[in-house]
C-alpha cells in the first residue's frame, strides 16, 4: 500500500457540503478496490481539490473516483511524507 | 488562520532525508510568520512536493519557504477539508 495525492481541477465554487458528499461517495465504495481516502482539501476559488489516500495503485484510486462520479485530473504516488 | 496547500515542482529524486531536512528548515523559522507547516508529501518520480500548512496568508507561507531556500510554485488556500 502506498499513499497517493490526487488533484481535481475545475471545482470552482465547491461548497463544504459538496466536498463532504463527494468524500462520502468515495468512502462508500472504496473497499471494493482496497483504497482508503484519508482526507481531502478544497480551494473553491481556483477550483482545486486535493485528496490523500492509501491504495494499492493509482489505477485503483482512479477507479473509485470514476465510479463515484469525479475522475481525478492527476494522481501522484507520494511514498515520502513528514 | 487558514489552511494552505502549496506545491513544489522540479524535485525529482528527492529522498526521505531531504524532505525531512526541508520540513525541519521550515519548522525552525515558521513562527516568525505565524505559520505552521503540518505535513508534507513527496513524489520523487514526478518531482512534486505538497505541503499543508496553517497560516495567516499565502504570502506568509511563501516567505517561510523562500527563507528556508525552497520557494513554492503554487499556493492555494484550502478553507474546506474533510
Amino acid at each position: 500500500m502506498t499513499k497517493f495525492m490526487d488533484v481535481h481541477h475545475g471545482m470552482e465554487g465547491i461548497t463544504a457540503d459538496q466536498l463532504h458528499q463527494a468524500h462520502q461517495a468515495d468512502l462508500a465504495i472504496e473497499s471494493a478496490e482496497n483504497v482508503h481516502f484519508e482526507s481531502a482539501w478544497a480551494d473553491p476559488e481556483s477550483g482545486t481539490v486535493y485528496c490523500l489516500s492509501e491504495a494499492p495503485s493509482a489505477d485503483a484510486v482512479q477507479r473509485v473516483h470514476e465510479r463515484a462520479g469525479h475522475k481525478a485530473d492527476e494522481i501522484h504516488a507520494v511514498p515520502l511524507s513528514v
